[in-house]
């Protein structure tokens, strides 16, 4: 299976790019804003394409080819105002979603945000990035997609420790990125993930398990 | 007929108002943000009600008891930032949306902006609106509402001239508001317009009849 990820220079996108390559059963594609970011990337042996997110569905199409998945990690980040989450987060993401229907890239793996089905549970300080990832989770619901739609707590740069909680819909918590980029493998191989999606945050139940029984 | 006005205090919104309140076929009702704009409401005359577009469906949905038709004309304007883009034009359109559905209020009627479905030609200077408006009308479009879609080009306060273009997939242009709220009155009088959407600029046809050649 060849995954692309979009926003493979991103946290989480960068230690799901490592673990893919790391992986037989894998191969990638990691999609970033810049040549610097592809060079780079290259230089380590991974397969790289530069591809603008406020760009034409057509042009983020290209970068799929040859792929049999994406998984969409990207985001404008905090740096950024909301302006860039519109484009970004929210139109960005769909456009990758239109792109994936229009090549015949079935497997759709979204990063979202824990609750972010559920408006009473958003967090006022950052509710506009909830108004993005809600709305472009909506429309890959709707899509055709084969998707799964991953929405951890909040993020954390520590090592991951391989044990997790997933459930419908689970109270505030967090979870660190590599255990998100790991459930995401994970995902990607268990085929009775498609058309699902969880809240996910640090737990007791190893990754392979909680998927399992997901 | 009677017409919840979202958005009454605004500047298309506050027209519409006065419009409908002289028509005899039309009762109004005028949804505000605060107390003072309502009381400054009720002393004309005109039903008014305060409810809060960042409340909840259910909130918004109160608003609509005894209405038989919806007019959205709210947006946050350019005085606030695109997080309240987010929240207001987008989500707030949307649960606005939801509450007609969840009280059986069918008739639905949308501003948007000109080629607000049409990616390509949206302004880079304002596209993170153009994106909240795109998803609130695709979104409506996905429902079940008799819904219409009115997408002005650029807003003058000049006083209307009573003609305009209407059509698709319309070049730039710009149309007095006042235009825009008789445009609306004359959609909401005709049932030809459910489940249309169209661009709308200043012309030299007549408001009824363009609106009879849709």
């Amino acid at each position: 299976m060849k995954v692309l990820v979009v926003g493979a220079n991103g946290k989480i996108g960068r230690i799901l790019v490592n673990k893919l390559q790391n992986e037989k059963e894998f191969q990638v594609r990691a999609m970033v804003r810049s040549e610097e970011q592809a060079n780079a990337l290259k230089e380590r042996g991974v397969d790289a394409v530069v591809t603008d997110l406020e760009g034409t569905v057509e042009h983020i199409g290209n970068a799929m080819d040859g792929c049999d998945a994406v998984v969409f990690t990207a985001g404008s980040g905090s740096k950024t105002g909301p302006d860039k989450t519109l484009t970004v987060d929210l139109d960005g993401a769909v456009k990758t979603i239109e792109a994936a229907e229009a090549k015949g890239v079935k497997r759709f793996v979204m990063v979202s945000a824990l609750q972010a089905n559920n408006r009473e549970k958003w967090s006022m300080k950052i509710k506009h990035y909830y108004v993005a990832k809600h709305y472009a989770d909506r429309i890959l619901m709707d899509s055709d997609l084969d998707y799964t739609i991953v929405k951890p707590g909040a993020l954390l740069d520590e090592p991951g420790s391989g044990n997790i909680q997933i459930g419908e819909s689970l109270e505030r918590g967090s979870v660190p990125r590599e255990d998100v980029a790991s459930t995401i493998v994970e995902v990607l191989r268990n085929p009775k993930t498609v058309r699902r999606s969880f809240d996910l945050v640090s737990g007791d139940v190893s990754i392979s398990e909680a998927i399992a029984n997901l």
